[in-house]
């Protein structure tokens, strides 16, 4: 472990995940809002959409290492990468800039959030909810997404050109990886529960939700809003915890 | 040929096989299924799903150079790349990964497969079945599918870009080539029968369709069930005979 | 700051801005004209047709770093990285490459834009519009979709793999982050506008479409011209002054 | 210049081309055909399809450096990379190769040819069709899309990176900018003419439908034949000539 600044490290994982956020709340906007252009262009469309969101989140992320997830974040916590004082500025880091994030996306978007006439379309753009409600399924889903996530990251640190979670240690070249890789989620893992598979990504605009004055909105589903949160948190543990007997990694 | 602790090399094949299989199958379910946020996405989404299946499968499997597919593991064997023990205890935990990555994908897509009404569609999710059916010709798309996938394999391979087969010869940036001509079969080839191009791919989730508690599934099409194993098979020796002919390999 | 013929600087800028506009026009005019082959399919075309027009539009500029954009020149002029001159003969070239680009997009797409019956779409092959007016958002979404593209561009900079702006800076691979980070963009950001994001992009096109003899045209739409002009040269200008302190940047 | 063995150089590029009209006439069948499971995918699937093909094909035409197309030969003849008996051996064998590579997708997608019933779309997955007849403008269309094409490919050889034409002179990243190029030329240009950008890829193709017994074929359009070799061939001529003037070569 590197000795990190944790102002510039909270800086840094705040940046990123604004970034992932803005971008992947605008990409389910694009895709559901009336009068969007890219109104109902499908779902590979959001699945790359997340998938550029967290490529650019990443790159703007140098300095804390990209973790832009606490689901990440606690795997690396386990693992011994990240620390537990850096593990909780990191995840303080990552809701409050989800919640910018989530801000400005609903400033892109302002006037189509206005126009939308469904308060489920406006609230699916910040959060994600089940096709089908069934928490304890619902959870399943999000364990075993956020499980893949983190143990394929796990197994791309081991190759020596990903490294999560240690300053400086991902280039545009790198970030692509990952990138390509929750595209993949998306599109395999998201169709029951719209993958969350990161707790600050559906908790912080859930509580931009709840607050901007966003005109005729329904409610923000609390009752659901658990299910992002501990499913990704398990999943992301129990990789951290596979990953050295499953991946034989030599580090 | 390196030494290899065969007890490894099964769990690296076992575990990769089981991603490929999760998020392949997953892709599918997602497109197919009632009431999947990715219903009705099309084609071009299961051939970026199943492509990036390959890529996290490729990423977790680096002790064993990620073969994940009997038909590349008969061409490797022909080749001399690996042995025959290394085949059978390959081929062995690429099955044993593809039922326990189908088992995963039926976990996350649980309650989807329960309301879907067409046994069809639940079935389409586990295995291939063709378009068209007539076995000598579904046998000849197979066949061509899958000498396509291994042929450029060993094309790669020449580069000493990307080693398939070689214990930690894969990387990040080096799994992506073999995931983007996966893609690229599946868009140009996959009409007629779906793609299976992998023996463990097709009979793996087969076997469990046919085991799993699965409600108002039907037949598991057992008279097909030899067409994605068999085509496979020959396509990918037929590659491994033709590659040092056509391709002008330096090794 | 190198030496640089600032002739061939010139011609670097123009060539380059006319590939991006005549990939980028045609992209759109394939998607919405009537009888193209691409007629209907959908803005995730569109976003990938940009993405890749500015891939192209990046490799064939190399002499001038391949700016192509003067919110990125602003960015570059703000932080040092060209001079004035520079910039000037760097807009001058990216205004002029723009409308020969458009001049032929037209040309490959004449017999489509004279078929065309909705004026609208013939003005949305060259240039962006609202999906809803509103100077105000408008310009708020396209000050937003600009800064996030100057913004990851200074991060790519200073990873050093990627550097826009520098005689040579880019090859093929260093092209790829830029065109996907544009693909993102467009998906995420594009909804309310359609992603001008670059003053020649929308400017030089629009003076095209008022200029070229487009059988049934109507009205190029000055009176929202400025918005996509001024509202990227705000969002690169921002993006210049927040790299620094938000990026915490080596360089 | 290096001394090649002609023989290998012609199996080299018929290996390619056959590799690239295989897969790229496969992608056509799938998005056209009846009952193909990609029916009605749409474009951005033929686009990738077609810019894979390009990949794969590159791929195993590595001792020829994978011109695959007259159009390029014509470049790099002009350019002095190759010199005329080169030309001829590669031209002649990718024509070979093509008709090869239509025969091997019709095999593959036999029933779908025979069960459809429109003869303009059983040649469509053989051939290029205009959208709107007019040989001068489709010419247009062709010339530019080509120039497009093989200019942007002299660029990429400027970085060193991608050396087509060059025995060697690419592995598995080298191609993909290629292949993302040819994503991009269809997604944008496409439209009207359907790309040929590449005689050898229009015309043996169209021999092969007219060999073939495909039941209740129609005509081979014979009279649009000369703008898909004709049109290329000067785009690529016209690029070999520009690219030095406007490219800034240092080679």
């Amino acid at each position: 472990m590197q000795d990190v600044n944790l102002g510039l490290y909270f800086l840094s994982e705040l940046v990123g995940t604004a970034m992932l956020i803005l971008l992947g709340a605008g990409v389910v906007a694009n895709a559901i809002l009336v009068k969007a252009k890219g109104f109902g262009t499908g779902f590979l469309m959001i699945n790359w959409g997340w998938g550029l969101a967290v490529f650019a989140g990443v790159l703007v992320s140098a300095y804390s290492g990209a973790i832009l997830n606490p689901a990440v974040g606690i795997g690396l916590l386990i693992r011994g990468t990240i620390d537990f004082p850096m593990f909780l500025v990191a995840t303080a880091a990552e809701l409050v800039g989800a919640i910018l994030g989530a801000v400005l996306a609903w400033a892109a978007y302002k006037q189509h959030l206005d126009e939308e006439e469904d308060p489920g379309a406006k609230l699916g753009v910040f959060s994600t909810g089940p096709a089908i409600r069934s928490y304890g399924w619902n959870l399943v889903t999000e364990i075993i997404g956020t499980f893949v996530l983190v143990f394929v990251i796990f197994a791309f640190a081991d190759y020596g050109d990903v490294e999560v979670g240690v300053p400086g240690g991902l280039g545009p070249l790198a970030a692509l990886p990952v990138a390509l890789l929750v595209v993949g989620i998306g599109a395999s893992l998201g169709g029951p529960t719209g993958y969350a598979i990161n707790p600050a990504r559906d908790l912080g605009p859930r509580i931009a939700h709840a607050i901007l004055p966003i005109k005729g909105k329904g409610s923000s589903d609390w009752s659901y809003a658990w299910v992002p949160v501990v499913g990704p948190l398990i999943g992301g543990a129990l990789a951290a915890l596979a990953a050295p007997v499953l991946l034989s990694l030599a580090s």
